[in-house]
């Protein structure tokens, strides 16, 4: 490799071959293949087969690769043994990259650099043959590396190297076989756009300095909500930090429409306000209720029917409860595709009740929000075009990088009076453009991340039919699994019924519990299933599903699928690993 | 270019000179240069000198470019005619893109094509005879392009083509003459690290999906508080989305450690609540005071001082004004860095009465906290140590790329027991590890996006003296500014003294204002001075700078430095731009 004494640039070469008066060999190698891949070639080569791990056996004892690096060759041999320049990047720091004088060169070249590292990445994360996570305990980690924070700076080459280490033990988010999250897969337009956006490195609050991202919130909001079925897309939104952020600006909102005082006054000057929402809906509805002063005990959790739906019987009864009580119903959030069963409120109902006793209506389609985009499957959410707000989650079912949260709210206006603190020095009103587009008052926060052109982009790329087919294979592979393991020998579904969204909610019964009586016993022992299996298969790294208790039910696996790289052979084999991980329990 | 029938990668060259069979003087070219550059070269010249917009002129009516790209070549001649493989991406469409099938070719030559624009942008943005912005007013942008979104899917050449015109319109944040908000700058390692996280794409909620960002998060904020100087570090703390919402956490864990019952019972529970901060605060304390149900008009505004420094007296004062009525103070929040004129509030004195009254001290220094990394300037924020909690944003100061801020806490666990809601299907309590590590129950938010890595790699890329080396700059660039207007003609400070962070407050008054008395007249005229100057700069894209009134005083220039690529030049082209674009007002 390059000696100290060399300079930041170098040449070397692999086999001796790299001689620069004297080609030999490799250097005709890389005429001819250059001759019908240009340019092309040289960077799989550099990328599959350079200097880079072996994809099919990363090993947890496997440490990065220490010295010099190799710009990528001019050829597409497997392994090429082709001349390189070397850049010595322990040689280099910071200090020497732009905005350093000459630091044009090795900028690009360590971006290059860094980009080879994650291009490799991206290529692994769908390849079956590695893992999808390289499992280490917290304090294995800890010890193995030093990840200390110093006074004096590191060169480029530790720096490379720590890139390397964190996507050596990071989990492979869009394997065709990670289940674990609602968020999954690896989307390439949108990791494009994402790259792209931190590359802009800008901010929502202004059209004055982000005026493409602003015109594109603009836009895309206005389509989600016409796709919701309010007339013309008229209403209003935003952006926001994830769909707990998103149901709370729900809850501020109907707070404030009905008692618009609350915003100077306090909660001291309103009535106490109740929201409801279902017994299986998402924690951040008590998360908002706690921070938004409402307090816990103010959300009255309705009772769900067996497949999680919300009954609306049950809701109109606690209305009428806390309306007998005094007590001021202000909300009622219902839930269009719930976390662990995937369950629809049913919409239509509580959309008539909520009109019968003047409530706010918000759906938290967080995670069944992606279903609007399938003429099949759209129907689910039947009455979403009657709320007053919709929480609306890209990056769950419609796999746009992590995070794409949208709040929508039918009424214009409404977010900018309940939120604007007019600040001066940030939204001043003697501009010379349209201030309309000047949106940052009607967020809670001040500075906001630009989340919307991954998913403008990915909508260009695959138009709203690629999002459908995207949503209607997930919603196949699904059903797939289900009609699988309903009967099958040593499975026991939650529920009865075919999903409704991806969630299949099941428990594996290993043979040893397949012939004891449904008693406690049973029921300890097979609580203690889904736990030690999951354990086992992150410790293999070759699949991971989740696992929760509910309610009465003990730890169950609730399978979802999000990531069109999944295929039935994948499924086939989250059953197979199941089996192989849990038979002897 | 690639004519349609030819397939997705077909074969072309510049000058007839790239026939397969008969390379010619350009193959030769690429030889000699390949010798001593070897892959090295190629992409510069293919960056830099390519099909790439001409860097000085970018102008607003030019078209992006159509049809086929070429693969970067493999000399280093600028331009260059060496034969290039073709890739018509008219022809490539998502689908086409991994997961697909014989995916990885196009996924990875698309990934670098896209990369090849963002490497344009990153070096285009620190060369100063590039614009700042190419300004448009929303409606010409609106009817210049399509932005709408279709049913139908666009072919990645449409999908690169965007990625042009989005940066094309772009502000470049990280040009040396872009002075416009607190964020500036664009750091290289940043960057990397930013674009490392898309590509992870995971959640901070849990050590199970996101290990090495856990890590990094307990390192990071550790480290942050240890500077703080709170003993070993100890204590809690997030990184949140913006400093507003990391405001919001400090009020509402102050509410809770005060009354813990609130977060059942709600405001109604607890007596009216009361919070100080001074009038030159930022108002996202205003905004979380409505949100959390306290009311804006339980935000006191303590009286500053001229230089914008709240003064204890008056927080005295007001406090016990405040208990006579019978109110509970609950919170003091005190700026480190004021937003506009960078003022650090007295915070031993701060902390001397929070003591006496028992009340939770806040320190925004979202602005001001990169401060305590430099020896020469941290004493501006002697007395932080005694706060209870902590803002501090390093995607201000710091110049880490957006959004990176953080929340720090002294007391621990406070955060836990003041926002957790045990979900049982993310944060299950019989997992395989040590749970400590899944931190997401603290958060409001339930997903979190990854904002450590970048300012983590930063730290090890730049060290703590790296950090220091860029804050000190910065704020001897601010001096420089100060020391060559005070006595200027046609500069008038806005108030006195040597700025104590970077930000430089002054009016430019242009000569035919200066003859005028100090009176109504010459008031209303000088208020529109800065912004007819500010239209102008945004117009000619030569920089851009802020302004704003602030209570009694007209609209004036407020000029903040974080940007490391700035120099005294780019100071001294600021004051001779603005007196060219305002001498004939």
């Amino acid at each position: 490799m390059a000696s100290p004494g060399s300079g930041f640039w170098s040449f070397g070469s692999e086999d001796g071959s790299g001689d620069p008066e004297n080609p030999g060999t490799a250097r005709a190698w890389c005429q001819v293949a250059q001759k019908f891949t240009g340019g092309i070639g040289n960077k799989l080569c550099a990328l599959l087969y350079g200097d880079a791990e072996k994809p099919a056996e990363s090993s947890g004892s496997q440490p990065p690769r220490a010295t010099s690096r190799k710009a990528a060759c001019s050829c597409n041999q497997k392994p090429c043994s082709c001349p390189k320049a070397e850049v010595n990047y322990a040689f280099l720091h910071a200090t020497d990259l732009l905005p350093a004088c000459d630091g044009e060169r090795p900028t690009l070249e360590f971006l290059q650099e860094v980009m080879d590292i994650l291009l490799q990445y991206v290529v692994k994360s769908f390849d079956r043959s590695t893992k999808v996570i390289d499992f280490h305990y917290p304090n294995e980690l800890l010890q193995e590396y030093n990840w200390e924070l110093a006074d004096q700076p590191q060169n480029l080459e530790e720096i490379l190297m720590h890139c390397q280490t964190t996507l050596k033990y990071a989990i492979k988010t869009g394997h065709p076989r990670y289940f674990n999250q609602l968020s999954t897969g690896l989307d390439m337009v949108g990791l494009a756009a994402d790259w792209l956006t931190s590359t802009a490195n800008t901010n929502m609050f202004t059209y004055e300095i982000a005026p493409v991202f602003v015109l594109l919130e603009y836009v895309t909001l206005k389509k989600m909500r016409e796709i919701i079925g309010w007339p013309g897309g008229s209403g209003d939104g935003i952006f926001s930090p994830g769909g707990a952020i998103s149901n709370m600006y729900a809850m501020l909102i109907a707070r404030f429409k009905m008692f618009p005082e609350v915003k100077e006054k306090g909660m001291a000057a309103v009535p106490r306000l109740i929201a409801f929402t279902s017994e299986h809906s998402h924690f951040s509805l008590k998360k908002g209720a706690a921070a938004l002063g409402i307090g816990t005990d103010s959300v009255i959790l309705i009772k769900c029917d067996e497949r999680g739906k919300m009954i609306p019987s049950d809701l109109e009864r606690r209305i009428l409860e806390a309306k007998q009580k005094g007590f001021v119903p202000f909300l009622v959030s219902a839930t269009a595709g719930t976390t662990v069963y995937g369950a629809f409120d049913p919409l239509l109902a509580v959309a008539d009740i909520c009109k019968k006793y003047k409530i706010w209506m918000h759906v938290d389609a967080a995670w069944g929000g992606g279903l609007l985009m399938s003429r099949k499957h759209k129907w689910k959410l039947s009455g979403v075009e009657r709320a007053n707000s919709v929480t609306w989650n890209p990056h769950k079912m419609m796999g746009v990088p992590l995070q794409c949260s949208a709040l929508l709210v039918r009424e214009e206006g409404l977010m900018q009076s309940c939120n604007q603190m007019h600040a001066s020095y940030l939204f001043q009103q003697d501009k010379h453009y349209d201030l309309s587009y000047d949106t940052g008052d009607k967020a809670l926060q001040c500075g906001r991340h630009v989340d919307v052109f991954k998913l403008w982009l990915m909508w260009r790329a695959k138009g709203t039919i690629g999002f459908e087919a995207h949503i209607d294979k997930c919603l196949e592979l699904a059903e797939y699994l289900y009609n699988i393991i309903k009967n099958r020998e040593g499975y026991e579904m939650v529920f009865d019924g075919k999903p409704q969204h991806t969630n299949v909610c099941f428990w594996y019964v290993p043979p040893s519990l397949r012939v004891l009586d449904n008693n406690e016993e049973r029921l300890s022992r097979l609580s203690k299933v889904a736990p030690v299996i999951k354990a086992r298969m992150m410790e293999s790294g070759t699949t991971m599903v989740s696992y929760q208790p509910l309610g009465d039910k003990v730890n169950f696996f609730r399978m979802v699928i999000s990531n069109p790289a999944a295929t039935h052979q994948d499924i086939d084999f989250l059953i197979e690993e199941i089996e192989r991980l849990g038979q002897d329990l």
